[in-house]
């Protein structure tokens, strides 16, 4: 049967349907959407929610000449579909397809990238500003989760926007979630808010009664102008949002496509900014993603008619071994509490929650606050355990810094993802991490090669006096044993797995497995390759990095973070600190932004393989040797 | 004459006053701020404007036992005094003397240490949190000044706050500054707020008239009913603090103690979160002070009668230098456009100001914000230009990343107070920049050795394709002509300013003169030494670095940054790739935090200091020789 959306190439194609065509077209868009997320999974939830919202806007919006927004981009997939991409949509968050994201290269409907939440306001603002310089006349309108309001830069970004004055639009998608229920007393006003419909007619009722009350007595007289005064004055600050300087319209249903385009219009015509607030139903007109929203916020593949998740059998994935971990110190250690920025699910700490409920906290998309938060805990004796990717740590890189390695407060960092992230690609790479860490004083840094490794060093880092971060990589770990005692690890030490006296993998996390398979591929050609578990960036092993000084012909440092500042760089440091004279190579990701894929697809193309290990040892052997003897 | 000051060492000691004895105390405690800050300079205004809030802290709460935490600690001179410090409270921001900010070795009143804006209210949430697992008793107070509730951090906080419902003060220091007048819309709220008595009034007065009200008539009847449930549904979400979760308690003149204590007392018993809106002035009691509150924010010496400013006689600092350059550029560059994040005066952007107050933007203490800000500015086609300290640059981390680098957008930080500080000390130190921005993807990163090459760097940086770094020094520059046209410099070109067989210094920034000093010491003892100018840290000058490696028998990178990451570990990186072989030393920061002190005490103390760097290379080629040739 032919499909509306079989003619949509660009907004262009539906700007002159009716109401009934657009919610035939939203229907068609939801089909598009499960038949490929219960393929190869994806942003479900937040997709089918903003089916209508995006359909309205790119409806009553000018696109691309207006600039529409997107915060994150998990809304984005009806975006992506009705702006001439629904042919290569089956193919997105693949490798060489389309990003899950907005991607400026893309589309020219592409205006924003974003893969963290809270950012769609403050670029907004920006293109919003400019048109007084450039004399262009785009209308601007961003869109913004109640998740991502509880950020402070979207508080910011408020501030300065309430405070201009600049015509703009903020459309507020609320849907009591961001990646889980949301927390925190933002979110609890918006739910007033939406209770306040009756509030507001109550106040215009009042308005028409004070008019044709009569007025009797000089007592009734002064109490009816008192009353005109506070209604008056109640109509003044009568949200927060209102209090800021912006006009309000709301709450509207987000499906509701009658509802929603002439709030738009006008949302779109006013001369200062707008806030349109948007109820929606996290993955609605599809059973399953309505009932079991946390589920189906970024599940992997599912059975369409059923909802079920196709699970892969897999081991454990490390951030459930660290949440486990946690869980197992914590019953003799009161002094254990776990903390999380909008991220239960993704970091596994709802397994924490589950056991510990009063002592877990989720403090809103606020990675600044909590870490804090979590340097008050310390003074206060308290050993709190932050877990965050590593790609969200740079929002509070500041505070890590000024707040707890400054006071040198024994906050324990859990570095989620640490390392490549496979389909979310270049805005979520944890490559950059031991960068920024390392150069800042107090702070210890470990990685483990596998999940064993990282639960014995969740365990010996909550005895360290000060702060520390454990790394680790997304996804399932290796299906070790983690039923060993705690306390096999010794703190500060590396860990030789092989000795060779031509050359040493010294190699850091999962890489070492890597650096095993590529001193194997060695040993077959007759190469001697020595293998050194780094397990610590920060101090580095100095004994061990000495040993292999002395047994092995060259060095060479492997893992899976960018080259410029990382673990590579401090066994450089080491090197020239000591007044050492030993060939060193660095092996690491190139300085790019690397997009999404799998991780072994990029391992492999930056020379991280097994095979490009030893094949590039091999070749730089061969060339040490002929400068030695020329 | 004794005053009564004499007799405090403690809180403990006042405790008992009346209200007109703290009175005196009051105008004792502003004397001795007096008389040490007209001598040396130091946070005049703040800390003259919170001396009745500081007592009145002291004297409510039982401090030690209770948390008072400040944010940064501006206001916390008096603080100081009257805990035990006021006989060393002359050597404040002096080396080895009293921190300018909180510092918690020096006092167990020092609950919480920060020099950055905004982080008060986080930590206290922890503290505050952590009573319901340690079962401590203590009481938790946290002052946030106006100016610092634009953070984004402080709005995390709140909304945790607020969500939690744990018993806790915040008091909101308002004196319509942060350190230049405020901005924003909160901050125009908070005006708003002022006004608010005669409204809450008016609502009490309605309540009774209401009560009074005679009901005849239906239709009287339901207006009066209808009056009643708007009076109470006004009274709920009356502020935005109210909207939170908090009880509001303000606005309270801040400089009248009897009614200041009674409020804190009430506050300090709640058995929920309340917000106490305090109105300072400030630089109270201090005339001048009051009238140029901007200038008295931080000043250097000033004359004490008539409060003018002891200039000594330097040259145009280098933020001079960088505001003055934008404003010769932006007379031909419509797109040239400047950003602040409450530091227009800091930053010498007010001059920018001046000359072009529609291409200026303050956003407030809004880092976050301001980076993606101007991020969408860029990509409207714009130059956006965010000058910011170094220190406070990590808080916009994540945006310079996520919003700027990855979209690739061609914003110029002008990375102010790049290296030591001063008597800002640890919390300020610009040491770790190179660190974090060498790893992100596309920025490129460049330092001039003085005000004339800063001066052309940001020429050329603003027609460079995508975002640019350029680092400065605090502090005055070296007296150079700035008249030479612009375009002399190549970018991404090293400089030579001499060369030698025996050893290369390659110096970043001002650290070039020093290089230079010590090549004129090595001539003096017959050892040859180059002088190369790096100015790019990223990309580093290639060609120049492999001529360096040709030319002399060894490298000695020297910058007043971390080791750990920074320019002499980016060289070293280089080597590396280029698979060199040759001596490198790296000449840098330890990894310690830095405190307060002259700029040239710690480049002698860390080997930076010519005589150290000629000493140092002087030692190093004798043991190479000795190593050569055994």
């Amino acid at each position: 049967m032919a499909k509306l959306l079989d003619g949509i190439h660009a907004p262009g194609d539906f700007r002159r349907f009716t109401v009934s065509q657009l919610r035939q077209l939203a229907q068609e868009i939801r089909q598009d959407i499960l038949d490929t997320t219960a393929r190869q999974g994806g942003h479900v939830g937040a997709s089918l929610g903003a089916v209508e919202l995006v359909l309205a806007l790119h409806y009553v919006y000018n696109t691309p000449e207006d600039k529409v927004i997107f915060d994150i981009g998990h809304q984005a997939y009806a975006h992506k579909i009705i702006t001439g991409r629904r042919a290569e949509f089956p193919s997105i968050r693949q490798l060489g397809g389309l990003s899950g994201f907005l991607k400026r290269h893309e589309s020219p409907y592409d205006v924003w990238e974003a893969g963290h939440a809270g950012t769609s306001l403050s670029g907004a603002v920006g293109l919003a500003v400019a048109r007084q310089f450039t004399g262009a006349d785009y209308r601007v309108a961003a869109l913004i989760g109640d998740g991502a309001l509880t950020a402070g830069m979207a508080w910011e970004a408020l501030n300065q926007l309430g405070h201009l004055g600049t015509p703009m639009t903020v459309l507020v998608n609320d849907n009591s979630m961001s990646i889980a229920p949301n927390v925190g007393a933002f979110s609890r006003y918006l739910t007033e808010l939406r209770t306040a419909p009756s509030y507001m007619r109550l106040k215009q009722d009042l308005d028409q009664a004070l008019e044709s009350l009569p007025l009797f007595g000089s007592r009734l007289r002064w109490t009816a102008e008192r009353l005109k005064e506070l209604a008056h004055a109640a109509i003044l600050p009568d949200n927060v949002f209102e209090a800021l300087g912006f006009k309000y319209y709301g709450p509207i249903d987000g499906h509701d496509l009658d509802g929603l385009i002439p709030v738009l219009r006008t949302a779109r015509d006013a001369d200062g900014p707008v806030v349109v607030h948007v109820i929606t139903q996290k993955g609605k007109g599809y059973k399953p993603a309505e009932e079991r929203p946390v589920q189906f916020h970024g599940p992997g593949p599912f059975e369409r008619t059923s909802g079920e998740m196709i699970k892969k059998a897999e081991p454990p994935s490390y951030s459930l071994v660290f949440s486990r971990t946690l869980v197992e110190l914590a019953k003799d250690r009161p002094d254990i509490v776990a903390i999380t920025a909008a991220m239960p699910d993704g970091t596994k700490l709802d397994y924490f929650q589950s056991q510990y409920p009063d002592r877990f906290f989720d403090v809103g998309i606020a990675e600044q606050h909590a870490a804090t938060f979590a340097a008050g805990l310390a003074m206060a004796g308290m050993r709190p355990v932050f877990a965050v990717y590593s790609t969200f740590l740079q929002r509070a890189y500041d505070q890590v810094i000024h707040d707890i390695c400054h006071q040198n407060l024994p906050v324990l960092f859990g570095v989620d993802r640490a390392g490549l992230v496979g389909g979310d690609g270049a805005t979520h790479q944890g490559v950059y991490d031991m960068a920024f860490l390392r150069t800042v004083p107090n702070l210890e840094i470990a990685m483990g090669k596998d999940e064993s490794e990282l639960r014995q060093l969740v365990a010996a880092a909550l005895d360290r006096p000060g702060p520390v971060a454990v790394r680790y990589p997304r996804g399932a770990g290796r299906g070790l044993s983690l039923d060993e005692p705690f306390g096999t690890l010794e703190w500060g030490r590396a860990e030789w797995l092989r000795h060779g006296r031509d050359v040493t993998f010294i190699a850091l996390g999962p890489m070492v497995y890597k650096a095993m398979e590529a001193a194997e591929l060695l040993a077959d050609q007759g190469i001697e390759a020595g293998v050194l578990n780094a397990r610590f960036v920060k101090p580095l092993d100095g004994e061990a990095l000495k040993q292999a000084v002395q047994e092995s012909r060259a060095l060479m440092t492997v893992e899976e973070h960018a080259v410029a500042g990382g673990f590579g760089a401090a066994v450089a440091e080491w090197v020239i600190a000591q007044g050492l004279s030993v060939p060193l190579r660095i092996e690491g990701l190139p300085d790019v932004f690397i997009d999404h894929g799998p991780t072994d697809y990029y391992l492999d193309l930056y020379g991280l393989s097994a095979e490009a290990l030893s094949r590039k040892a091999v070749e730089w052997l061969e060339r040490l040797s002929s400068e030695v003897q020329p």
